[in-house]
């Protein structure tokens, strides 16, 4: 009897977590994907935590209620000041990307300093540096509010964004002398040369990671009735909603996920 | 008998709104004043028609239900892509900001090449352009969504900010020679200065022009009852409301509005 296909369901507040839903492809190909962007709301990053948790809950109900048995947040926002309330609300297994991402830096680099780059709100909520700190790693937070927008304009390979990252990664290794660079918001690794390339300049070598590969390496090990579909040579499936927006969706989302975007579907969570 | 006090409402997405209720004050001193700012759901500058109408409606009538006898609706986006649904939900007389600024303009500079800067919903909804139009002004229109996230992370006399600026006026006088330029958004006022140099740069010499002054001087002339209210010597009250970041909203809004604000209060919109 064939193993029933898994629906894994991947929220984000918009479609940086089409980062995380490439890795996931790669990771667990043989799985029902079901995508949402909470594209009305955007960004979560400067909003308070109150808010965060609000609009996270109601998008894990949604994407509960259309058969998900198991869900990522693609969004360190979310990941950062809602995964309790949103464990709380669906009674399926959930995964955040902050976890993941420092589990495997730990792995990797024990003791390391590491500096966390990410919205305003995730360093607010300082889960980087517990998660690190609990683990052993020595964490920096470095809030890079403009990323995000100027990302979102398109600009990412463009001189603009380079002068903002030089200012905000200066600031930071004034500071300190990271051996790893996490790259905290799902937005990020579309920049990830810039990154790189202006740690070098500034003079740090340090490795820059994100939690995109991560994640689907935990999601694929955590979830442990995804182990046939992680080996499974069925191509995966996925359906794509959004609550605003979905030309641009339509539009940027394709480099995000790098393939085409199947149909994005408009949907209301009542905000 | 003396005059009861007029409430007027002011409405914006965020607090660049709060330019315009400055201007407010200044034109129509003896009002009662209630502010509403769209914290939780702020940036409105990139989101659908659709999605910025039901959010403005639902702030229009929570005024509307507070007691406002008068609502300007200080927030460019809005008033281009939702007054006629603003104006079918309220039973009190509504005023946008871009016919404001648009009248003043045509008053001053009859047939003036005028080029608009604004966000990118504002520009889709080509609102300036129409009402341009029809008064024989002629508009260029130029989408910059990057400003309003430089303003708000407090880059309004910074070099990026100067280099951003730079590249969207070059590109759009490559394209036409204004003598006027509108700043189509509430949050522009505040690098103002660094527009009017940029312009110099670049060997433009319009003037720059934008909402506040132009929207409080059309509002104490069409709403005939604030007669009284512009000459009275009876200091303004004012109450204030955002759906978010409370915090954010005391720290950056004084800067706005050129004085301290009074305590804002936090309601929730359904959203």
């Amino acid at each position: 009897m064939p193993t029933p296909c898994p629906t894994i369901a991947v929220f984000d507040s918009g479609f940086g977590g089409l980062t995380v839903l490439r890795a996931l492809l790669h990771r667990i190909p043989g799985a029902h994907y079901i995508y949402l962007g909470d594209t009305a709301r955007l960004p979560y990053g400067e909003k308070s935590q109150m808010t965060i948790a609000r609009y996270a809950v109601e998008a894990a109900r949604f994407l509960a209620s259309r058969g998900a048995d198991h869900l990522v947040i693609a969004c360190n926002t979310a990941s950062a000041l809602a995964m309790k309330e949103i464990v709380a609300a669906v009674p399926i297994p959930v995964l955040g990307v902050i976890e993941p991402v420092v589990q495997m830096t730990h792995y990797k680099y024990p003791l390391a300093e590491t500096l966390i780059l990410a919205t305003t709100a995730t360093v607010r909520s300082h889960a980087y540096r517990m998660s690190c700190e609990a683990r052993g790693l020595l964490p920096i937070e470095k809030a890079c509010p403009l990323l995000v927008p100027l990302i979102e304009e398109g600009w990412t390979d463009h001189h603009v964004t380079r002068e903002v990252l030089r200012i905000y990664l200066k600031e930071a290794l004034a500071v300190c002398s990271p051996s790893v660079v996490i790259l905290g918001c799902t937005h990020y690794p579309l920049i990830a040369p810039l990154v790189r390339d202006t740690l070098r300049e500034l003079g740090c070598n340090a490795e820059v990671v994100d939690s995109a590969d991560a994640t689907a390496f935990v999601a694929a090990t955590a979830f442990a009735a995804l182990a046939d579909a992680t080996t499974s040579t069925r191509p995966p499936t996925f359906e794509c909603y959004a609550t605003d927006s979905i030309e641009k969706f339509q539009r940027l989302g394709s480099n995000f996920l790098g393939q085409p975007l199947p149909e994005v579907h408009l949907i209301d969570l009542g905000g």
